[in-house]
């Protein structure tokens, strides 16, 4: 039984918290930290049988019961406290991204060089059944070998304007599990990058520099070609697809819906729209990437998605940041140096 | 080159013309005779260049040019045409169903049996590209050894009063093709048939002593076990379906639609409605069935529905609807003797 | 927090178990019993947390502080324990069928009428996503007045020759959810049944006076005219849809499958398989009915599946019985006389 | 009725030969030309009814009788027989490219602003069903605002290597139906290009500068964002899809395939693969794009594809083929000056 700490107590913090207590047998959240320790929040606690409710984080890293730690605050505190929380010893769950900036990813990684806990990045999207299908056929050779992969990602609504203020912007925040998508269906490293995109939707993106639409081509370091299309706003609800074509053949994916059914009347023939968003569509995922976090802290084995995963990722979002500045493709080689 | 003379020019008739004269590079209608021989048909046939209009039918039979006739007249002529047809030495093509009188068709099957001419029922649906698909699939045993037949056969609306009137009822009319269908999918003949069915749609059935919607169980001889499901009004369209399941699989078919075009907006995500009715869906089908007619007549090998088709359809039809009254299954050897 | 306790360590004793412990907050399992109480079952108890094993269920029954039993032991002991748990006035679940014998069935129909407490019976198909989407769409007119429903409804594997033995036969055994199913959808009660049946498959089926494949046709007392067909074994899995058609259009569901993934390669454009079997087909609505059930304690509510819903699943499988017997539709007032 | 001369007696000239003998009543093929007059194309020619077979196509543009010429011959002879024809006073239709000249198109474009024939380019894929009806759907405002388009054309096959050596590039030769399929989608002209191409499948497409796979950025100047995705070969046949997604929803189509039918076995759920390749899967839109231009002549209206959108679809061809050459976005102005 593995000891969990949870620092943060927003929407995903409490996801993660509930997701532990109800569907992992061998975890316990102990302890959940937050600077705004809400009645709201102990009440919720008390109910899934969390019995400390700290405002200090440091409380849950100096408490030597905890096992590992998940990091749920907000973007900007990722890194700090992942490296605070290496120094103590404790395993890392960290939530996308780990830092809008390249050093402190790296000080990271420095970190765990030489405090080796286990470090695992909250991309969960990798534990999609959808996306897995593809993957694993990929990894079989089913589809030959990989010339092209598509990504559509489309979020069902805009967010509010304070999400749009502090998120980073549609590469950093939206994007960037589009690209750790690529490399993980691809099993290979971005060379260079491509951007068009344009704030078409809310103005709001335009006033912080922002855009909320793009189409963006990356050229593989294996060959593959790929193109990721983005809205902040589809009509029909969150749009979730791969397709990977190859010398044997393509896989594709649909999206998630509540039910199969399908209805025909004489306006059409109509199935249901996709799942809601992300906590509805990737909820499985989110039990699993914990499952597979206790599992490697279990077995002592490699976590699947790494700090390196996390590192990448940034690198090509911000690669795809001077692309649309500079109208070129971008090398990822002028981000790293 | 053979030619044709057409017998009827009511909508299917005008049908088998202008397949003739725009896809059967070897057959030429040279005639058409409609005892209502208006001037908008001869206006209609001469631009097809079809050269000779009769009111009388004879006319066609007597011509020595003439290779063969299409029977398209309304029912109860099939018969009695098919028999002068047959004596003139004339290859025949006769519109289902043959007749609604065992005795006459027999009389057909007899005179066939003495003038070995070629004898083509109209089931047009055996030359449909999904139902061909079905039954390509079957008699290659890509689902193993049939056990259950599923057919759903809905029309998009009701036919007008004066139709109910004549038509012959439900199962004569309009099931006849799923009673084909079904010998055709299996390769079998049925043993007993079963049928539940009421008028819930226009009274005008009920008035008529007919039914308008039915669900009919029949067993085949080879074992299989066949259900079809009719209704004369779907308010999505013109729905033809069959299912067939065995020992290896299963195969089914979707209706066909306009495009394959799906919009997905926040209301749903739609396709298409089927096409609209059997003019629209069975296009293709009219066309070849009247194609391999000339091939067989050019060929000297067997019509693909031959007079035993027309009879064992109606013998259904006629178990059909004896179940109906006397609710409870029904042999077909109680309709045959 | 309601505690309850488990009569029957089997498959699906445990399921119930497990999903309450990990998914219902509201609700603990306390006891399990089953006469055959092995160190395996001991172990898994200990790891869900259930410190109470017992051989004999009476020890269930007279435990105050159980509110609620789950029976999920063998058929022929489900209305005995019933009546005996409705006594000591506990809340009972009760798998189904309640019992193969209606006697048996009216008999806790009439200990309920004297002691109410909740008594739910195992129908977790209507908790189903899908199955609950064509419900709502019918209850909503959305396919406006319902005219034709068909269930189809195949076991990816034969049972073994043991279960073949005791099961009760098809219609009890296997039918008798999509029964339950046909009244749950339609709102109405079946007025007769015609059965074509046979043993196709495996002759154990035979041996024991059992069929394997069916096509079952129903008339509901809402003039609904239904069909249902059953195979024990499909090649491609777990088979389980549902179709209703009505003047305003119709509702269709299809199979669950692992991914959304499909596959296009010269062999062909390839979807998964469905689910496995119910276990993976039916895992939510398995939650689903258990959190239903503990609601309807909490709430003091209607369950949502009632002993009536019980002892008309079995009038009707009585009534199929005696069709396939006598080859004829059988009206179900034959059976409750 | 008009009378058609064909130049050029391949594949494509005797298609339109045939589509137009058996498909429009409206017009009669009565010459054809072809520098490599064969026995068998004489042959085939006189089947149809085709009474002129010449080696000099001059002779059909001497020919008063002659109302238009379908110039079917090799690409480099479209622009110099056009500039003929036009002088001739006859219509064109003109396959697609015009040219790989600018020059050569612009003085098409002036002949005809002197001569105002009717002048038709043969991108038939805008009258093909599936196509027709997402235009349909943008143009009546189904999706909203459009915003991202996104089109998948791929090959069955590699061509032969002679055909790699003279058919002008990827760009030129395929991409170039995609290039005015968006121009067509979308109702606008691009403004800018970027391209990622490989030679990855035959070498001999590198051996003459070619590529084989492509993802192509496109900027419309309305502000959609579009994407093409090319390959020479897709395992799985031939792969023709387009979607589009605007403020309101998304529409996408599939391929279209022989038949409808499902097969289920243990191996998988399949349909079955596209339809094989352009004669196939245009076949009705090659008829269609015939039927308009001699609808255009007969009735004197614009024709569907004029020498503007010939010309369009070449400047963004070679605008891509620059992008490629140089590593960077390409302005449709840096081509047209």
């Amino acid at each position: 039984m593995k000891n969990l700490g949870i620092i943060g107590a927003g929407r995903i913090g409490k996801l993660h918290a509930e997701n532990t207590t109800y569907h992992i047998p061998d975890a316990c959240v102990k302890a959940i930290a937050d600077p705004l320790m809400t009645d709201e929040i102990q009440r919720w606690a008390k109910q899934l049988g969390i019995t400390n409710c700290f405002v200090d984080y440091k409380e849950i890293l100096t408490d030597p019961e905890i096992d590992a730690v998940l990091i749920c605050s907000s973007t900007d505190t990722h890194a700090p406290i992942s490296l605070e929380a290496i120094a103590a010893g404790k395993h890392v769950f960290c939530e996308k991204p780990v830092s809008q900036s390249l050093d402190e990813i790296l000080q990271v990684k420095d970190a765990l060089a030489k405090n080796p806990v286990k470090y695992q990045v909250g991309f969960n999207r990798r534990f999609d059944h959808n996306f897995k299908a593809v993957r694993t056929a990929i990894s079989q050779g089913r589809i030959g070998e990989p010339h092209i992969v598509k990504i559509t990602s489309r979020d069902p609504e805009t967010p509010p304007r304070a999400y749009i203020a502090t998120c980073g912007g549609l590469f950093m925040d939206m994007t960037i599990h589009d690209f750790d998508m690529l490399r993980y269906l691809t099993g290979s490293e971005a060379a260079d990058v491509f951007v068009r995109a344009a704030n078409l939707l809310d103005p709001a993106f335009g006033e912080f520099g922002d855009v909320d639409t793009a189409i963006i081509t990356i050229t593989m370091k294996n060959g593959v070609m790929a193109v990721i299309d983005n809205s902040r706003r589809a009509a029909y609800g969150y749009d979730q697809r791969v397709e990977a074509f190859g010398t044997l053949g393509q896989i594709a994916t649909a999206n998630d819906t509540p039910s199969t059914a399908v209805i025909s009347t004489a306006h059409g023939v109509c199935s249901e729209l996709p799942l809601y968003f992300f906590l509805e569509r990737y909820r499985d995922s989110f039990v699993q990437e914990m499952k597979d976090f206790i599992g490697a802290i279990t077995d002592d084995s490699p976590v699947p998605v790494n700090i390196e995963d996390g590192l990448q990722s940034v690198v090509i979002a911000m690669a795809a940041g001077l692309s649309l500045k500079e109208n070129r493709p971008v090398a990822l080689s002028e981000i790293t140096g």
